[in-house]
């Protein structure tokens, strides 16, 4: 391990690299001190041409090795959110350094710091998907055509967007291999297999994947060719308990956009033409944008026996006759990473929840000319290993090329919930300053945070909690400020025209619906489940009403 | 979370179903209790037809559902392992219930209990990689065609076992798309725009993905159309850093290989015609099967900048110099498990090392007529919450129409290390019995552990370390014994004719290599890091050689 480190510390580390420190053993913090040139100076070569002639590229990697002058980092402002909400999202994707652009169209590369965010959603969700009882498998990626034909409605939705493998080891095949949009098809083909008896049941699977959807409008995190998804498929003895599965699937994920990600969700269910192709019912969890355009984060599907049906899945149940098993498929993906910047980012960058934070404190030493700086150092990194001794994700900024501000705004960037200050006199006191990210300025500060072990770890806890609830509570105040009541057609074209959400009495047909988006452009994003005592008659067509439904723009 | 298990609970749970019982909160246990039936059943139809018609299936399906009489395991009975090892490796990888055969050819698909494993195999990886700076990312799975064919050697290695996407959205692609086989040519194409500055290095990378390569013959988790693996890619300053680092990691394989997966490998660098297609250098772990065939199991590969040049990678040194970083790129994948499978199962099924193994304890009732069968019960459930509050992946397995044999045999092809027996006079006793999965009968079973939880945690932690140095042991001593030092091409012949391992003196060249391959079938597995004090003349050339190499055959 110590030769590991005395190698992997040839060249002061990269800033961005986090997870990297975050793992690093206590003993080996003081290492971690280092310069942040290639993270200031790369942010901005990171969107370059595709492949960059060298002899273009060595001028401007010339100066970007002399690293930014102090106070360089001025002429790299991001675009305010309020002037342009779709650049600034680009913008904080990039200068965070979450993603990049893919050599081909609309395919994205995870960076490391955006990949350690989606760990930490994987292992929230995978969490609470074992303790429900379902099992991780791996199902074969290349999936016959022909699966998708079996079922009608499934392959009239996924068609469209399809790649296809056509060649495999030098040879035309036989017939083309879909690249897995979803794996319902080919989860069914095996449950055929696996499934003959009541005692099978319920079989409940979930894998972690890659999938690929031939999109054609494309966005970082929101809507890429390919993305990282979890994709639980189960069968269940009758439709009772595949509906209650596919309803409980989707309370865990509104679960976890409100109590890790700090997403406010309205969760409810999809009207038919919403629906999963080849679902009975979807189930939905829809946020809103700090654009206030809705982002549905999370479905779940009660898909009854259709691909049971369309595959020949059946079993003995206890009364001795042959059936099919009743279905539920649920997914997530990388789509929430795009959730989460877009819900909780300002101007400044992301502001990350705790909960999820890939670095949850950073502290920066304030290093002084004529002062004691190793005294200071010393106790930056007694605090980053207090940090981490008490399970809090912390790191040490100690490079010496940039400046206290440039660092701050570095990480403000990054959105690290909590920032520690530590300076000479600090350290004279025995105290140090904190600064929450989600409350700007000298609102967010707190002073004569002790040095001392214990009061620091209880501190950060105390000030992790209260970044987690802030990010909360900000996010459902604006959801709610942005959602109207509405009970006619013109109360809810006024409402959409304002860029706000619309929730009223609906009684609408599918013809009605599609009116409605031909109309006004925003969709039906779900019917609640959290429903009001009284229903007034449809905002449309005036007929009685049994729920309200949300309409709004949407990703 | 009750609502949760109340529903799960519907139906008795699967007994294959290890991974969700070992996940559930110890207040679940009690609920844990099934029928084996759905797992001995199925067994038998894993590897059915593709699709079989619903008429056929139905007739089997009534007999399956029937459940099996007692006794009738006996007529499943694996092949042994000396009769015909490769076809008891593929019933052991069915009847453990570890993947099965996708429909496309060569594909599999990886079941819950061999995914549980692969998690084990993935989490302990991932922290020593983490441990040593390395950072998780992601890059997309399709390649433009024309960036394997920068890299002259990498293209002519891989173009046979390409998969290729010519269709998307329904159109076709102007450049046909490579669906991953390795990742060095996008992961270059991205360190072009990344890598500026020295300040930018090391940068320390890694994925874990899916990959393909269109493969002829094919053999569940050996090899496969399709795979999951983590590949590493690194970029050092300087070319000792690159090897520095390569050989590091290939030391992280070997330590994982003795130390979690009991499976002793000797480590080495591969010949030239051996190495991986684009490096310089590539050093391996080898192992070897029951039927003492070698496996690669981890490879390492120094690539120097034949990459970087290939993608016009470069940066400024601090010499103010643009020059190519230096890299390295690593890789082990799913074949992990099919080694220890080979390297530790026995006729009676998998024998896992408990460090790695998804159930490390099962705990069976011996329930007996007109006795206080609840009392049983209850004590095996206390165990199980005993030895999970302890961090020891245990399960209960309560089912009342299995009988204790059945059992027994059920967990020993699962290869549990730790088997746990408690009847109403143990109770009684205050004791119960535990039986070591690598010690056949009497030998391996110990009377009169302790119910009471510290003595019982501890006995039970005792053996999981006797069992892991167990597995090591016998491995090492099989391998020792069949590795033949060779001082003459005629030993190296009779050597490799009694499926041994030749070891001996090398000085060949490139061609001399391939004459050996083409007339024994024997291929030069690795030069050995661990080399001895002083070597005589090649066994072919008779020439002064300065290493000894290792020839076998391999899968």
């Amino acid at each position: 391990m110590t030769m590991a480190f005395a190698f992997i510390g040839t060249g002061p580390p990269c800033l961005c690299r986090c997870p990297q420190l975050l793992h690093r053993s206590a003993a080996s913090l003081a290492a971690g001190r280092g310069s942040s040139a290639c993270s200031a100076t790369s942010k901005r070569l990171g969107y370059a041409a595709a492949a960059p002639r060298a002899a273009a590229a060595t001028a401007e990697k010339a100066k970007a090795a002399r690293g930014p002058k102090p106070g360089s980092d001025k002429d790299k402002r991001i675009t305010p959110k309020s002037t342009d909400f779709s650049r600034w999202y680009l913008d904080v994707v990039r200068d965070a350094e979450m993603a990049d652009y893919g050599p081909v169209r609309g395919t994205m590369v995870i960076r490391p710091y955006g990949y350690a965010l989606w760990e930490n959603v994987q292992g929230y969700l995978d969490r609470k998907f074992k303790e429900l009882g379902v099992q991780n498998a791996y199902f074969p990626q290349l999936i016959p055509y022909s699966f998708l034909q079996k079922e009608a409605d499934h392959v009239e939705g996924f068609a469209p967007e399809l790649a296809l493998v056509t060649k495999g080891g030098g040879k035309d095949l036989e017939e083309p291999l879909v690249v897995r949009p979803t794996s319902e098809t080919i989860v069914n083909h095996m449950l055929a297999q696996w499934i003959q008896s009541y005692r099978d049941l319920p079989l409940l699977l979930n894998q972690w994947a890659n999938v690929h959807r031939w999109e054609l409008r494309t966005r970082p995190f929101i809507r890429t060719l390919e993305f990282l998804w979890q994709e639980g498929h189960t069968a269940h003895a009758t439709a009772e308990e595949a509906r209650a599965m596919a309803r409980q699937m989707v309370d865990v994920y509104a679960e976890f956009a409100c109590n890790a990600a700090a997403m406010p969700v309205i969760a409810g269910r999809k009207s038919r033409i919403e629906s999963f192709a080849g679902a009975n019912i979807t189930y939905t969890i829809e946020a809103m944008m700090g654009d206030r355009r809705a982002l549905q984060a999370g479905t779940s599907h009660d898909l009854g026996d259709n691909f049971a049906r369309a595959f020949g899945t059946q079993f003995l149940n206890e009364a001795g006759d042959l059936v099919h098993p009743q279905q539920s498929s649920w997914g997530a993906s990388t789509r929430l990473i795009g959730g989460i910047i877009m819900t909780h980012g300002d101007d400044a960058g992301l502001r990350l929840p705790p909960r999820l934070a890939p670095v949850q404190v950073v502290i920066v030493p304030i290093l002084k000319k004529n002062t004691d700086t190793e005294a200071v150092l010393k106790a930056a990194d007694d605090l980053a290993m207090a940090a981490s001794s008490a399970g809090i994700r912390a790191k040490v900024d100690a490079g010496t090329e940039k400046t206290p501000g440039f660092k701050f705004s570095f990480w403000e960037m990054k959105g690290v919930p909590v920032r520690i200050e530590v300076g000479p006199r600090d350290v004279e006191q025995g105290t140090c300053v904190a600064a929450r990210r989600d409350r700007p300025g000298k609102e967010g500060k707190q002073f004569g945070v002790p040095l001392e072990t214990q009061g620091f770890v209880a501190a950060v806890q105390k000030l992790l909690d209260d970044v987690q609830e802030g990010l909360l509570a900000d996010a459902t105040a604006f959801r709610d400020a942005n959602i109207v009541d509405v009970a006619s057609y013109d109360e809810l074209r006024s409402a959409i025209e304002e860029g706000k959400w619309a929730r009223g009495p609906w009684a609408g047909s599918d013809e009605d619906e599609k009116t409605v988006k031909e109309e006004t452009t925003a969709t039906l994003r779900c019917i609640p489940f959290d429903q009001p005592a009284s229903v007034g008659p449809c905002f449309l067509t005036g007929t009685p009403a049994e729920e309200v439904a949300i309409f709004a723009k949407a990703y």
